[in-house]
C-alpha cells in the first residue's frame, strides 16, 4: 500500500474513504521514515566560546532514597545561552530582532536542503562557503526555495567535543579568540540565502561565521533579515542532500538571545 | 486533492508516479494541519514547586552596541530542572531509570489522546484522575492503544501562572508544601497506564500526582515503568481528544532527572 495524491474524480473511481481523518495518513507516513537526532547533550564536555568563564554545570539538589523510602533525584542547570548544540535568535545580532521565544513554530519547522562543503573545508580550517558553492549545489540538486532551511556540512562535527581540533585552539579566555580557525559563511552567501528567504541556516562548527571572522557580518546579515542559525549541528552525515524535515525546539527562554536547541530531523527510510 | 491510501493494483489505474519521494508527501501532509506550541516561556513568572529557592534567571552578558560598531546581545540562565512546561525523566523517581538524555525520539514522538476530566476537576481541586475517567474515555472514543501518549486535561492550564489559582497557594518555601492542591493522576490509573504501555503522561498541573500526595505514587509507577511525564502542559485546549501528534524535546541534559520541555503537536485543520 502506498499514499498519493488523488483528485475527487479518481476518489469517486476507488471509493476513497473521505472521512479518514487525516492523522491516521500521518502517522502512518511518519512511521515510513525515522527521527534522527542531530544535537549533542549538555555536560561539562559542552563547548563554549574561549571567552565564556563556566561552560555547563549541573548541581545535584536531591539524588538517593527519601526518608519516605521511595527513590528521588533533581538538579538544577547554569549556562550560557551560546554553547553545544543552540540557536541563534535573531536579536543575537539584530536590535530590533524577535528573541528566541519569538519564533513561531512555522519558522522552526521545514524542510532541509544539506550543501556538502567538506571536501574543501577538510583542506582549509578557514574555509568560507561561497554563493558559488550554493550555486554548484543547485546544479546538481535543483532550486533552493523560500521556506527551506539550509544546512552546510563541513565535516568538523567529526572532532567534536575536541576542542583543538574543532576551533582550532583548546586555549580558554578572550586571548584565544583571535587562536579560532574553522569554517564558516561568507557573508555574500549569507546574503544570497537571506534574498532568498529561508527559514534558519544551520553548520557543523562553532559559528556560522568563520573561526577569523572579527565583525561576523554573517551574523548581522541573516539575523538582520530575522533569519535564526543553528550552531554545532551533529550527525549531519545522516541527512540526505533534500528531503528531510526538520524540527527545530530551542529552549523558550523569554527575551533570549538564543539557547540550548533541540534538533530532529525525518528521514525516509532508505 | 487529497492523499488517500491506495493498492497496486488501483495505482495502475491511476497512473500513480511511484518516484515520489516519500518526504513530498510528508510535507504536503504536514501543511494540512498546523503545530501548536504547548509549552510556556521560562522568564521570572515561571511556576517552580514552593521549596526551590530561586527559579528560572536569566543574566545579561552583553547587550548593546560593540566598540565595532554592531549590535550584539548575549545572555546566561540558571533554573531547577523541573519547573514551568517540563518533562521528568525515569531517574527522577527510579534509580535505575534513564535520564533525560537518554529518551529515544522514538518514545519523544507520537500519537496522544486527551482525556478531559475538567468538569469534576473544576469541582474539586483536590480531584484524582480514576481508571474509571479512563474506561469512560475510552467507551466514547474508543481504545488506547500501547504507543500512545495520555494528556490530561484539568482546565488548570488557564490559571497559569498565578500561583494562588494554580497551585492553591502562592506561599514559598516548605511550609508551603502540604498547601498544594491542584488536581492529579490516582496510582491505580497510572498503573493501568503503565499495563497499557503508552510512551507519556501529560498534564495541564504542576504534577501527575496530585498536589495533597505525599509519597508520590504516580510518579513512582510511571518512572517504575520507564515513563516519562510531561508536566504544566499549556494550550491543552487546542488539542482533539485524539488525532494530534506530538514532538516532546526536553532539553538535552546529560543525567539529567529532567528538565524544560519544548512540546508541540500537530493537529489537522478543523
Ligand atoms: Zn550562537
Ligand atoms: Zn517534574
Amino acid at each position: 500500500m502506498k499514499y498519493v495524491m488523488v483528485n475527487a474524480a479518481a476518489c469517486v473511481l476507488l471509493a476513497c474513504n473521505t472521512t479518514q481523518p487525516e492523522q491516521t495518513n500521518l502517522a502512518q507516513q511518519l512511521a515510513a521514515g525515522k527521527w534522527i537526532d542531530l544535537g549533542y547533550d549538555l555536560s561539562d564536555q559542552t563547548l563554549y566560546w574561549p571567552n565564556n568563564p563556566t561552560g555547563f554545570k549541573l548541581d545535584t539538589t536531591a539524588a538517593g532514597i527519601t526518608p519516605a523510602g521511595f527513590y528521588y533525584s533533581t538538579y538544577a542547570f547554569s549556562a550560557p545561552e551560546h554553547g553545544g548544540t543552540h540557536l541563534d535568535a535573531p536579536s543575537h545580532f539584530a536590535e530590533n530582532g524577535v528573541g528566541v521565544d519569538k519564533l513561531t513554530l512555522e519558522q522552526l519547522t521545514g524542510e532541509a536542503v544539506v550543501i556538502d562543503v567538506s571536501a574543501k573545508a577538510q583542506q582549509n580550517r578557514d574555509y568560507l562557503v561561497t554563493t558559488n558553492d550554493i550555486g554548484e549545489w543547485e546544479n546538481t540538486n535543483g532550486k533552493i526555495e523560500a521556506g527551506m532551511m539550509v544546512f552546510f556540512k563541513t565535516g568538523y562535527g567529526k572532532f567534536y567535543p575536541d576542542a583543538e581540533k574543532y576551533f582550532g585552539t583548546a586555549e580558554r579566555g578572550a586571548a584565544a579568540i583571535p587562536k579560532l580557525h574553522f569554517p564558516g559563511i561568507d557573508s555574500a552567501a549569507a546574503q544570497w540565502l537571506a534574498d532568498h528567504k529561508i527559514k534558519a541556516v544551520g553548520i557543523d562548527t562553532p559559528s556560522i561565521d568563520v573561526g577569523q571572522s572579527k565583525n561576523f557580518k554573517t551574523h548581522q546579515v541573516l539575523m538582520g533579515a530575522g533569519i535564526p542559525g543553528f550552531e554545532n549541528v551533529a550527525n549531519i552525515d545522516a541527512l540526505p542532500a533534500r528531503g528531510a524535515y526538520i524540527v527545530a525546539l530551542p529552549m523558550k527562554i523569554k527575551n533570549g538571545s538564543g539557547g540550548p536547541l533541540r534538533l530532529i530531523a525525518w528521514v525516509a527510510k532508505g
